[in-house]
């Protein structure tokens, strides 16, 4: 494939392991594997973990629940806050296939029951302490007036409790990572026993990255929904939840000028290329990304002794030792592993095998 | 227009008088106005700069030019330094347009010399204090070794000197941006000064945003190519560049939660409908976007008090007074104004005019 402008390369082979590991990993461990697909929005990647036996999978809106259910996903839960707004949308996808919803607050569910049509599943989101949204787990009166709205309506079914741990995105070591799994699957076991009487068939959903990652016993809890990890980032390197050579995506991007005196290095590939999440290293240091070299087959480890400094709107820098700034020219072309490989693949909207062929991914407009 | 999702409303009046407002500047200043186009991305709003006058444009990548090519454009200039690896695009533009390409390093003009076939313009980029890219105004040993190429190349022509005063976006006042205005000019001036017995035509190109609002007299400058002021946005008011009420566009977002004792709440808005770029305050808070009401015909101001705190992919969280709080419902939808208003259009990929006209953009993919 000749690379003549920034374009997100993504080896397969490296991201098939990612996805055959999870799927081991969840069989052994006894609990339901369902991938978030809003990392890599494609219709050919959800494809490769359904080869590997996995039917159900997470999104994060709606229209991204359209766009699975149109390619044959027939179990799908949208892990954000039930929009009512949607309805006329939750009533296409739940007159085909089984929509599973997350209910934060009895408002939404009752403005959606004044149109609803179709049965859909609720579960309920539960704060274990990453407190974004999910009800505070001690607040049993939310849950049960929610609870009483569900059991009430006959298009309404009870599934469970949903949590997202997103705070070990903030930890430092595995370790770290371990005791927020141990701390946030607590609230949700007290839900279950309190609540298992009434709906004996209740499921506790859990997932991110850096807990499915690093944790093996899952402790009781039934399905697990992380999504970052078909492709990892540095993000989730920094905090050892992976290691690079996990990640299985990289941004091609040309070098177009060189300053010695700084010894500075322009690339195309800017923040809407990447997004603009940064890493901060131990020292201090901002980073937008890790360079790597390219050959034939993809890109080759380690990275090179350089980083991206800053990114404007199509322009990335990239500080460079003395050594490594002689040896590149303008018109190479240099790979980039990305800080936050969720909003990368969004801001592309496809990828380019390391072969050369291109996945599509959902559009963004209607 | 009814809202459901996460949707990027334009008002197409603000916008057409911001629009009318530059074009009469430059008039009065007696200056080109080749606007830069990255921030809108799209046919229809290039074309009412054409209905103000305006047959000039600059892009940020070439794939852009070809877009703005394809809809009647006919003099571009590319501001961004010349990729030769796209030498086969580049072909094809300067069969048909005038295509003005921006040289920061003479290697990439020997590398384009191998397979270019059509006459280009080519732009010499000078830093000015910026420190992105560019040629330092003092290195005329560089500027002739480029010159030297581009005056023994039949297909190669000069056209003047090119410069972006990027920093003043680090303005905090008016007064500031003058400052950085007349600071950046000189070495322009001197250039022209110096090579202007050589190249009696040779233009000098300046442009940004804050400078083009701020500055009246542009001083000797032949050309200003302001992008964002077609819409503006948080940043540009907060150095003193724009006032709210010309702001253009502003994101609707569905409220999908709500949680009284942090007197925070949730809409449907994120990373990827934003990007991630911040606004500092005074005071150290960091703002990820200010919260406007929506009524039928756009928004209103002053906005609410409360700001964005905080993006992930597809959450917005946002910080309200106790007061605030309880006037707002989840169910109801707010307008949320952008910190940086390039970077959130180029993340949507169309827009909707208040008054729910679909307004196309430029495809980010293959």
């Amino acid at each position: 494939m000749k690379i003549v402008r920034p374009t997100l390369l993504l080896d397969e082979a490296i991201c098939k392991k990612n996805i055959a590991h999870i799927v081991s990993k969840a069989n052994a461990a006894g609990v339901s594997l369902r991938p978030h697909f809003k990392t890599h929005q494609s219709h050919e990647i959800g494809q490769w973990f359904h080869a590997e036996g996995v039917d159900l999978c997470t999104v994060s809106s709606i229209r991204m629940a359209e766009y699975f259910a149109a390619d044959g996903w027939k179990d799908i839960t949208v892990a954000f806050p039930l929009n009512a707004l949607e309805v006329d949308s939750i009533n296409r996808l739940a007159s085909s296939i089984k929509l599973n919803l997350c209910i934060v607050t009895p408002h939404s569910l009752e403005l959606l029951l004044k149109k609803l049509k179709f049965p859909v599943q609720c579960y309920i989101e539960i704060d274990t302490g990453n407190h974004r949204t999910g009800i505070d787990p001690e607040d049993v009166e939310a849950i049960d007036r929610i609870l009483s709205i569900i059991t009430h309506q006959p298009l309404l079914s009870f599934s469970g409790f949903l949590s997202h741990a997103g705070h070990s995105y903030a930890c430092k070591t595995p370790n770290d990572i371990h005791k927020v799994h141990l701390e946030s699957i607590q609230p949700m076991i007290r839900l279950a026993k309190h609540y298992r009487n009434q709906f004996p068939d209740l499921r506790l959903s859990v997932g991110d990255t850096p807990i499915c990652s690093v944790v093996d016993d899952f402790g009781g809890m039934d399905e697990i929904r992380p999504g970052n990890l078909v492709f990892y980032d540095l993000q989730q390197c920094a905090i050892g939840s992976s290691t690079l050579n996990q990640i299985a995506i990289a941004m091609a991007c040309p070098v177009v000028a060189k300053y010695p005196l700084k010894k500075e290095i322009v690339v195309h590939g800017g923040a809407v290329h990447f997004s603009k999440d940064i890493l901060r290293k131990q020292d201090g240091t901002v980073v937008y990304g890790e360079v790597v070299k390219l050959n034939q087959d993809g890109w080759e480890l380690p990275p090179l002794p350089m980083f991206v400094k800053s990114l404007s709107q199509e322009h990335g820098i990239l500080q460079a030792s003395a050594e490594l700034f002689s040896m590149i020219e303008v018109g190479d072309v240099l790979g980039i592993l990305p800080v936050h490989s969720c909003l990368t693949a969004d801001a592309m909207g496809e990828y380019f095998t390391t072969q050369g062929r291109r996945i599509a991914m959902m559009s963004k407009t209607s």
